[in-house]
């Protein structure tokens, strides 16, 4: 090949080649916040179990379990059939069981290894003994304890935890593989100090609840995360058994905001294109609405839905389905830097709900496109 | 079939066996509000071109033409294409000419009898011309003109819309199709009066736009539209071409809020589950989050982000991805009515955004499951 034809169709790969708004994954970042978190985990001796909610791709998911294929959490049952289809194992379906899904779990728990699911009450211990498995295989079973998220999952602090871990202890056919505490309420914080206070506290009621349940003679794994807490562990998260974050695999500019990560990290963009010229309203038209970016994060930046990268005076300050309005933050707009057609990139508030608009990804290195990633989708 | 065995098939058709979240349509009200759609225009004597962006679906674009397959906009080239490759014909897609998108556009307008593109700059107008259509073909092109909507379009009141006219005009190889005015801001309005003035304002400016173009001898079609301006259109509206509503198969809460249609209208909801009872914080969680319902409305609606179907204490107050957490209005929760597992039945704030989040509709009557529409997605 002559280095002209080279170059020629390198320039055939690059960004400007992509129909907008396209959401494009930076395969080398994806690789670095993977393989950090990785080092992480090996550090404080807890092994990583990468949630898949915000990518539901195979390629990311081979990414983040270092290609071993194991050991993951979904939030969804296509998600779970998904993996299981692409010959993943070791999956934990972290979602209060929903009692509508039960015959799903039950076909996915006869088929793999190990799947696992969660629940919080004793209507769901209820239903999984009326649907005892195949072949003397046990339902595995993840308590979801509540330790300050305030979402699912029973208190911490009830003794109705105690008494739901036992009765799943008692119950035949069933097995209490673990207790699974997911921090949520870390994304209220501000800062690395905030971030390890919520670390540290749903550590120690998870660590207390262990306690507990060793003295009525129970032991199991315990999982405690989110992606702030993992992003900056503290030392007694070792105590624990499992983390499971999963947004750090593409990192968003919620994170920076919570300071998990800084926007270098974030591996993730929506292309966009220049559509419209309104010099009577100082703005400017985009390519991309809400189908393409989510309406996540409204009021939360001051450049409004997103980051546009690279032109820290624009604010992206509505969106339509397919239109985006944007303006500078102050000043009136150079149209001349902003000619029709011309691509910006978005860097997404919430990159879990981005991704979800897309049914496919555009996955480069340094800006040479080397594929793409397709999702699953749906319940 | 005995009468104990039919009735236990139809139970086995309904609602009860849809895993959750579900979108469900309610074809018998699509009908209607398609019927009635169709009747007002040719009350009017304008053309219905119906917008597919809500659904995306087949089967209800073939309610929506009334089953002719003909004269609709699309908001994606992969709307165009999908109802291209099912044998639908005369589609406008209404979206200010994508630079990068010209060549998908030159392939349709070579493949169908009447595919049509939008533009609003003379930059446009150069693509255009720079890819002259094959055997003679030339390119349909509608001028997109901003009547008060603040979005798109040349400002009607700008010599800058007459003298692109002229230019389309003027240019080999492409007709001036239409003149297209999208009035969005009816979305700003509340009850009948306040959409009728956005409606007449809409018209009054594309009408004199128009007569500006007979004076200087250019005749082409008109359209005006959305959902709350052809609810309730004004009598000048008759001396436009055609009409371009969309929301109006589905309707939501926004549109009765508008003052659009009343909440009868509304043939979509989101099905959800009740999973887990929070006491301690006056709270139900159900399964649905924002990759089920979108956040589209947030702040506008006393229930939150939908009306819970036949439930008004009922607030759905936050979500996360697959999570919403619902609390009363006023008083204590009864949870004896909300067991676990329970389904509630959302409308949804936009049914647009809402239809989104979706990869399949579940399409009942009188709850009864007919079948599934797949929309299509994507750029
Ligand atoms: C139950 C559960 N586990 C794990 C995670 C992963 O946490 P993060 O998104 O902060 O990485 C989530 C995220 O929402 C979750 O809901
Ligand atoms: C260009 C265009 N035309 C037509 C419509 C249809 O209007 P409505 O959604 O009010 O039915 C829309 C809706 O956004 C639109 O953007």
């Amino acid at each position: 090949m002559t280095a002209v034809k080279r170059a020629a169709s390198m320039e055939g790969e690059a960004f400007s080649t992509l129909c907008t708004p396209a959401l494009v994954v930076d395969v080398d970042g994806v690789k670095r916040n993977a393989q950090r978190m990785i080092e992480r985990c090996q550090n404080l001796g807890v092994q990583l179990r990468p949630h898949m909610k915000t990518h539901k791709t195979l390629e990311c998911a081979d990414i983040m379990t270092g290609g071993s294929r194991r050991c993951i959490v979904v939030s969804t049952l296509p998600e779970a059939c998904f993996y299981a289809d692409h010959g993943f194992d070791d999956i934990l379906y972290a979602y209060s069981l929903p009692f509508d899904k039960v015959e799903r779990c039950a076909a996915l728990s006869e088929r793999l290894d190990l799947f696992q699911v969660l629940l919080d009450h004793p209507h769901a211990l209820d239903q999984l003994k009326k649907r005892p498995l195949r072949d003397g295989r046990l339902w595995h079973i993840w308590l979801k304890l509540d330790c300050g998220n305030g979402r699912a999952g029973v208190l911490h602090s009830e003794p109705e935890a105690l008494t739901l871990a036992q009765a799943i202890c008692e119950t035949e056919g069933v097995e209490l593989t673990g207790v699974y505490a997911h921090c949520g309420n870390s994304y209220n914080c501000k800062g690395v100090e905030e971030i390890q206070t919520v670390a540290q506290e749903t550590t120690d009621f998870t660590l207390q609840f262990m306690e507990k349940l060793r003295t009525v003679g129970i032991t199991c794994k315990s999982s405690i995360g989110s992606t702030p807490s993992c992003s900056h562990p503290v030392k007694d998260m070792a105590q624990l058994s499992e983390v499971h974050p999963g947004n750090y695999g593409f990192y968003d500019v919620q994170q920076t905001v919570i300071g998990s990560c800084s926007l270098e990290d974030v591996a993730v963009r929506v292309l966009t294109r220049v559509i419209g010229h309104c010099p009577h309203r100082n703005q400017l038209l985009i390519d991309c609405g809400w189908s393409g970016l989510s309406l996540d994060g409204a009021g939360k930046l001051p450049t409004g839905y997103a980051v546009i990268e690279g032109h820290p005076n624009l604010k992206l300050l509505s969106m339509t389905q397919e239109h985006g309005r944007v303006e500078p933050i102050s000043g009136p707009l150079d149209y001349s830097k902003y000619p029709l057609g011309a691509l910006l990139a978005l860097i997404p508030y919430h990159s879990c709900a981005s991704a979800a608009m897309h049914p496919v990804y555009h996955v480069h290195s340094e800006g040479r496109l080397l594929g793409k990633w397709i999702p699953t989708r749906g319940w």
